[in-house]
Order: structure tokens, then C-alpha cells, then sequence
């Protein structure tokens, strides 16, 4: 049987990578990189740069041209589900290159169970009928590279945090949690908050670009909204997340 | 100047580990250890196979007397600063014994962000104008162990999560989402959300005697309840978290 492995890789720096994930490298013929064009090579390259470093047998990557989503879609989850259908397609024709006793594996930024769509497209793929057997590798969520950097904790005690998007915080604050991470936000949500929430945002958390922001909303938000736009102007691409904490 | 690393070692597997976290371990003069008695005496083995596995060089362990904390308090806050208090109490004593420019690291299940009071004690001590630098080293979670393992998300797509505890999901459903992991659940609460709610429950993540069970609440909550008594019996302890998902 065909055997996929989804493997978190960490959220930039190679040395997130787990022991786990190491060992599990060394098991794979071949890696899927499903490239999204010129504009994120430097990620195609830290991704490489993995293989590279951790990876002491020879195997094959195959690249497939990733579909891209319609971003200004009112009906995000109607989006979301075509662009999964379309990836899955994808995802179909690169299983097909996979020998009969061999294993793949898909490399998926921070962990594999955080807002990535790859454990999607494969139960696609398996109710389609596609036949493989697929084990998940936990990784190191941008989350807690975030928190790290920061020396914060992600709760306060007893209390419970939400882990959000952008697009969900821009709609207000969520009920019943006074702690709220927030990733996929384009549009700098946080400036919208009460200016005495305490921010702290990291971009690029683990890589050599890595910039850490962090105060009362009131007094830094300005300054992040420049930074962030400076930054995605300057590399072309941005990756980032924050945590918002009420007191 | 004195140097803390708080590294996260993961869920319970000693191949959680990141390589950053293997490399900040091999820069450690002394681990402290906070001994909580005999009972959980596997979980103080696990961390000295953790050293003795992934350590080449020369350490010190030094052992401290974890201080109980008051768990039949109706005031939570309280009594967990309270058990804080004389938490930073023993971690002070356990500082003088470092040398000036050594290196000492304490080691944290999971990710130190996440339901630990580490980072609160070692802010207790600068407050208390104890000396020294710190770095943190972020960790597989045991939510994300838990999630790899069932191989499920933890967040539906663009949807959020929430992390909370067992105490606060005894209180009732969180506002605002349909996912919720819980941790530090000693008294099986997700027997009593709606029985159509879906349950990945996990105990023991990454260790020899993992155990997974995943169900509707309605089919699998009793079991769960029966399973969980029975090893917790056996073992003299336990460690579980689960995801708990509306559709």
C-alpha cells in the first residue's frame, strides 16, 4: 500500500523541525511541493534548504502547479471548498508517480491540524477512492514560535485562549475568551481593537527577516501596520500572526 | 550573566523534540527538576531518557520539591497564585546554584505557552530583582500530538478554536465556536455537551501506552469514562486532552 506522510515542518526556522519529522524525512521517496509561483520562491527555497540539511537518502520531489483561490469571493468557504476540489485534482496526479510500496510526503508550514487544507484534500482523495494509508507528523504552529519569541504564555491562567482569523476578528471580538491569536489576517485587524489590548505580532518567526512588534494597541499599531507593509513590499511576501491579550 | 532556557520537549514521545530544542539542550550546565513524588515517577523517568538520549555533554540534575497546589479551592486564581508564590520560592533556591555565566534549563511538557506557569515564575523573579536572562524554545503541544494522532484539524475551515480547560467547558459550551480542545479535564465534561458533538479523545499522547478514542459524544463518552478510570487506576496517573467538534 501507497503510504503519504503529513509532515509539519516548523514555522521557518529548519531547526523547528522535530525528531519525529527528521526520521520521518529519512522514510520518504518522494516529496510533493506544490509550488504557488515566483513570488514565495524564497519559501520554496527554505523548504528545500530542509531537505537539504535533514535528508541523508536520495528521493525524488515532484512539483505540481498549486490552483490559486479566489481571494475576493464573498462566499469564502464556497471558495474554499472549489479551490480544495481543484487541489485535490492536484494532489491526485502527483500520487500517481508513487510506486506501489512507496512513500510520499507533504511538507505543510508549522502543524499540519492548523488552518492548512492538506488533511482535507486527502480524505477528498481517499472518498474519491484514490487508495493510500497516511499518518500526520505534529510540527511547531506559528502560534507558539510566536509566544516563544515573545517569552509570553498563550493563556492567562485557567483562562481559555481562541485561535482565529482576520477575517473573523475584523467582525468583532470573540465571545467568552479575553486571549485571541489570530493568523491569515491581510488586512491588520488588530488596528480596529480597543488601544488598550496588548499586542504581540511576529512576521517571518524562525527566519533570518524575523521582526517582533509588541505594546498596548494604542501606542504600536501605527508602527506594525508600516513595518508589515514595508517588509511585504521589500521580500514580495509576508507571513505573520499576533496575539491580542485583554487585561 | 546567568542564563534560563524554558524548552518545550513535547507531548510525551522524546522524538517530539525539536532540533533547536536538542541543540539548547546540549548548551545546558544544569537541570532543574521539579519532583512532584512518587506517583508520577514515569513522568520523571521519560525526562531523564529525554536527557540521556539527546545530551553528549556533562550536566548537572538539581531536584526541587514541586510545592502542592490546593486543588479543592473554589477560588482557582487564587489558590494557583498562591501555589505560584511558593512555586517561584523554590525555583529562587534553585537558582543560586547556577554559576555566573551558566546555563541552566528547565523543561516543560508540551509547549511552555500553553497551561504552564513556568514563564509566570521566572517574571515572578525578575520582579523580585532575581538576575538572569532567559530564552524560550517552543514545543509540540499535546493538542497538536492529539490532533496528528486522530489525523483530524483542529479548526474547520476559516473557522476558530478555542483551547480552554475542563473546569471552564463545565461551565458550558464556549460562545462563538463549534471547536473546542480541552486540557486539565479531570472530570470528563464532554459527557455532558450534546451527544451529536464529535469527541477525538487521546491519553498518554506519544508514549508506549497511548490511547485514542474518537466518536459521536452520544456512542463514545461512557466508554471513554470507563477507559480513562481503568488506566488512570493502573498507572497511578494520567494525561489526556481531546477536541470536541459541533458540525
Amino acid at each position: 500500500m501507497r503510504k503519504i506522510l503529513v509532515i509539519g515542518i516548523g514555522a521557518g526556522d529548519p531547526d523547528h523541525l522535530t525528531v519525529q519529522a527528521v526520521k520521518a524525512l529519512n522514510t520518504v521517496d518522494v516529496f510533493f511541493v506544490l509550488d504557488k509561483g515566483e513570488v514565495k520562491q524564497e519559501l520554496v527555497d527554505l523548504r528545500q534548504e530542509i531537505l537539504t540539511r535533514h535528508v541523508t537518502r536520495p528521493y525524488r520531489v515532484l512539483e505540481g502547479r498549486d490552483p490559486d483561490r479566489d481571494r475576493t469571493a464573498g462566499d469564502y468557504v464556497g471558495a474554499v471548498d472549489d479551490w480544495r476540489r481543484r487541489r485535490a485534482d492536484v494532489f491526485a496526479s502527483l500520487l500517481e508517480s508513487l510506486g506501489a510500496d512507496e512513500v510520499g510526503a507533504f511538507l505543510v508550514w508549522g502543524d499540519p491540524s492548523l488552518y492548512d487544507s492538506t488533511l482535507h484534500i486527502l480524505e477528498d482523495l481517499l472518498a474519491r477512492g484514490v487508495p493510500f494509508e497516511h499518518s500526520v507528523i505534529p510540527g511547531i504552529t506559528s502560534v507558539a514560535a510566536l509566544t516563544a519569541r515573545h517569552r509570553v504564555n498563550l493563556n492567562q491562567v485557567g483562562k481559555p485562549v481562541q485561535i482565529t482569523t482576520g477575517r473573523r476578528l475584523a467582525a468583532g471580538w470573540p465571545s467568552d475568551v479575553d486571549d485571541v491569536a489570530v493568523m491569515l489576517d491581510a488586512h491588520c485587524a488588530f488596528a480596529d481593537v480597543p488601544p488598550d489590548t496588548y499586542v504581540y505580532w511576529g512576521a517571518y518567526l524562525g527566519m533570518p527577516d524575523e521582526i517582533l512588534i509588541s505594546g498596548r494597541v494604542g501606542d504600536v499599531a501605527a508602527e506594525i501596520v508600516r513595518v508589515r507593509a514595508e517588509a511585504r513590499e521589500r521580500k514580495g511576501w509576508i507571513m505573520d500572526t499576533y496575539l491580542l491579550r485583554r487585561s
